[in-house]
C-alpha cells in the first residue's frame, strides 16, 4: 500500500466515522431538550415565548458540537493538509 | 491489493456504517421528543399548536444531525474526491 | 482475492449489517412512540384524532431514519458505483 | 480460498446476523407497545377499539424495520448479484 | 481449509448464534407484555377477554421476530444454495 | 487442521454457546413474568386461576424461543448434515 | 495440534463456558422471583400457599434453561460424539 | 506446544473462568432475595416464619446454579476425562 | 510505511476520533442543563434571569471541555510539531 | 516456551482473575444485604434480632459464591494438578 | 518503523485520545451539577447567592479533572521530554 | 522470551489488575451500604447503635472480598510458587 | 525497535490513559456530590455551613483518587525509574 | 526485546492502570456517600456529629481500596522483586 492510499483511506474512514459518532448524543442531548421544553410548554403554557427562546439557544449550544465533528469531517475529506501535501508531493 | 481496491472497499464500509450508526441516536431522540409531545398534547390539548409547532421544529433540528451523516455517507458513495483522485491516475 | 471478490464481500457485508444495526434504534423509538400515544389516547380519549395525527408525522419521521439506511443497503447491493467501475474494468 | 467460496461465506454470515441483530429491537419495542396497550385497555375499556387500531398500525410501522432485514437477508441468500455474477463467470 | 469445510463451518457458525442471538430479545419482549397482562388482568379482571385476545395477537407479532431468525437459520442447515452449489460442483 | 477437526470444532463450539446465549433472555422473562404473577395473586386473590392460565400460556411462548436454541444446538451435535456429509465422504 | 487435541481443547472450554454463562441469568430470574414472592407473600399473608405454589412452577421452568446448558456441557464432557468419532479412528 | 500442555492449559483457564463468571449472578440474585426479605421481614414480622422458609428454598435454587458451575470446575481439574485420555496414551 | 506517512495517518485518525469522542459527552451535559432550566422556568417564571444566567455560565464551563478536544484536533491537523519536524527533515 | 512455563503463566493468570472477577458481584450483592438491612432496621427496630439473624445467614450464602472462586484460585497457584504432572515429569 | 516516527505516533494518539475521554465525564458532571443548581433556585430563589457561589466552586473542582487530561495531553505534544531525548540523540 | 521474563511479566499484569478489577465492587458496596447507613441514622437517630453496628460487620464482610483480591495479588509478587520454582531450576 | 523506544512508547501511552481515564469517575462523584449539596442547600439554608464544610472534606477525598492517577502519570512522564536505567546503560 | 525491556514495558503499563481502573469505583462509592450525608445532614442538622463522624469512618474503608491499587502501583514501579531479580543478573 502506498503512501497516497493510505492516507485516502485514513481520511475516509476517519470522516465518516466522526461524524457520526459525533452526532449521536448531541441528537439525544437535543431530543431531550425539546421533550422538557413541551412538557413544559403544556404546563405552563404562559411561559411560552421564554421557553422557546431559551430552546434555541440551548439547541443552538447543543448543535455546535455536532457542527465541530462535521467541520472535522468536511475538512479531512475537501481541505485535508496531509493529503494535499502527498499529492503534491 | 491495489489501490483501487482497497479505496473502494474504505468507502464502502465507511458509507454504509457511517449511515447507520448516525441514524441509531436521532432516531431515538425524536421518539423521545414524539412521545413527549403526545403527553403533553393529551395533558393541555389546548395548547397542540405551540407544541406541535415547537415540536416540528425540534425534529428538524434532531433529524439534521441525522442528515449530516447521509450527506457524508453519499458524497464517499457518489463524490469521493480521493476515488476521483486514484481513478484519474 | 482479487479486486472484484473483495469489493464482492464488502458490499454484501456492509449492505446487511448497514441495515441491521441501523433498523435497532428506529424501532425501539417507535415502539415508544406507539405506547404513549395508547397511553395518552386511555388517557384523552378526546383528544384522539390530534394525538393520532402527531403520532402518523413523528413515525414518519423516525421511519425515515431506517429508510435511510436501508437506501444505502440497496445502494450498495443494486447500483454500487465502485462495483460498476471494477467489473466494467 | 477461491472467490466463490469467500462470496459465499460472507453471503452466509452476513444472512444470519442480519436477520438477528435486525429482530431484536423491533421485538422489544413491540413488547413495550403490546404492554403499554394492554396497560392502557385495562385503565380504559371504553377505548378499546381505538387503541386497539393504533396499536395494530404501530405494530406493523415497527415491524416494517424488522422485515426489511429479512428482505435484505433473503435477497443474500436467494437473489445476490454478486454470486450471480461470480458464478456466472 | 478447502472450499466445502470453510462453507460449512460459516453455516454451522451462522445458524446457531443467528437463531441465540435473535431469541434473545423476543423473549425479553414477551416477558414484559406477559407481565404487563398479569398485572392489568389484576387490576381490571372484567376486561379479560380483550386483554387476552390483543396479548394473543401481541405475542403472535413478537413471536413472528424469532420466527424469521429460526427460519434463516433452517436454510442455512437444510436448504443451503451455497452448499448445495458447492456440493454439486 | 483436516476438514473433520475443523467441522467438529465449530459444531462442538456453536453447540454450546447457542444454547447458553439462547437461554439468557428468556431466563429473565419468565423470571419477570413470575414474579409479577406473584404480585399479582397477592394484589387480587380471586382473579388467580384466570392469572395462573395465562401465566403459563405466556411461559410457554418464552420457554419456546428457548427451545429453538435447544434444537439447533441438539441437532449440530447428533443430526448435523455438513458432519454426516464429511464423514461419509 | 492434531486432531485429538483440537477436539478436546474445544469440548473442554466450551463446556465449562457454556455452563457459566448459561447460568447467569437465570440466576438472575430465579432470584427476581423468589424476591417478588416474599413481598407479597409479606403484603398478603392468606395468599401463601397459592403464591408458593406458583414460585415453585415458576422456578421449575426458569431452572429448566440452566438445566438445558448443564445438560450441553455434560454431553460435551462425557457423551461426545465428535470425541467418541475420532479416538474410534 | 504438545498436545499435554494445551489440554493442561485449557483445563486451568476454563476451571477459573467457569466458576468466577458462574458465580456473579447467583450472588446478585442471593442478594437481591436476602435484601427484599430482610425489608418483607421488617414490614410484617408475624409472617417471618414463612418468609424465611421461602427464602431459604430460593437460596437454594440460585446457589445450585452456582454449584452447577463450581461442579463443572472441579470436574475440568480433577476428573477431566480428556486429559485421563492423553495422559494415559 | 515511511515516517511522513504514519504521522499522517495517526493524525487524521485521532483528529477525528478525539473530536467525536470529545463532544460527546458534553451535548449530553447541556442537553441536561438546557432540559432543567426549561423545567425550572415553567415552574419559578420569575426567576427566569437568574436560571437564564447560571445556564449560560454553566454551558460556558461544559463547552469549553468539548473545546479542548478541538482545540487538541485542529493542533494536530494545523499546527503538528511532529509532522513539521518530520517534513522539515 | 517450554511445557512448564506456559501451563505455569496460564495458572498465574487464571489465579489472579478468576479470583478478582469472581470478588465482584458478591461484594455487591453483600453491599446491597446489608444496606437493606440497615434501612429495615431503622424501620422496624424491634424486629432488629430477626434481620440481623437473617441477614448473616444471606452473607454466608454470598460469601460462599466468593469463596468457591477463592478456593479454585488456590488450587490453582498450590495444588495445582497438571502443574505437579509436569514437573513430576 | 524508526525510533523517532514511534514516539511521535505514540504521542499524537495519547494526546488526542487523552484529552477526549478525559474531557467526557468531567462534562457530565458539570451537567449534573448545572442542572441542580438551576431546579435548586428555581425552588429557592432566595438562596440564589448561596447556591451559585458552591456551584461555581463545585465546578471549579471538576473542571480540574479535565484539566489535568488537558495538561497531560500538551506536554506529550509541546514538553515531551522523551520526544527531546530521541531528537537530540 | 525466556521462562523467567514470561512468568515476570505474566506476574506483575496478574498483580496489577487483580487488586484493580477486585477493588472496584467492593469499593460501590461499601458505598451503598455506608451511603444507607447514613440515611437511616438522619432517619431514626435513636437506632444508631444498632445501625452502626450492623454496618461494621457488613463492612467487614465487604471488604473481605477485597482483601483476598490483594492476598493474590500479594502472593503473586512475593510467593510466587512458580516463579521460586523457575529460579531455583 | 529498541530497548529505549519500547520504554518510552509505554511511558507515554501509560500516562495519557492513566490520567484520563483515572480522571473520569472522580468527575462523576464530584458532580453527584456537587449537586447533592446544592439540594440540601436548597431545601435546609441554615444547615448551609456545615454543609458545605462536609462537602468540601468529601470533594477533597474523591480528588485524592484523581490525583493519585495523576501522580503516577508525572512519575511516569518526569521520574521514571525504568527509563533512567535504560538511557544510564 | 530482552528481559529488562519486557519487564520494565509490563512494570510500567501494569502499575498506570492499575491506579487508574482501581481508583474509578472508590470514587464513585465516595461520591455516593458524601452526597447522601448532605442529604441527611439537611433533612436532620441534629444529627450532624453522628452522621460526620460514621461517613469518616465509611470513607476510610472505601478510600483503603483505593489505596491497596496505589501501594501495588508503587511496589511495581518502585520496588519490583521481579526487576530486582532481572538487574541483579
Amino acid at each position: 500500500m502506498d503512501s497516497v492510499s493510505i492516507i485516502a483511506v485514513a481520511s475516509i474512514i476517519t470522516a465518516g466515522f466522526s461524524t457520526s459518532i459525533g452526532c449521536m448524543f448531541p441528537a439525544m442531548g437535543e431530543g431531550k431538550s425539546v421533550s422538557t421544553a413541551l412538557t413544559s410548554i403544556a404546563q405552563q403554557p404562559d411561559a411560552a415565548p421564554t421557553i422557546t427562546r431559551t430552546l434555541f439557544v440551548g439547541l443552538a449550544m447543543i448543535e455546535s458540537t455536532a457542527i465541530y465533528c462535521f467541520v472535522v469531517s468536511m475538512i479531512l475529506i475537501f481541505a485535508n493538509p496531509f493529503w494535499n501535501f502527498i499529492i503534491a508531493k
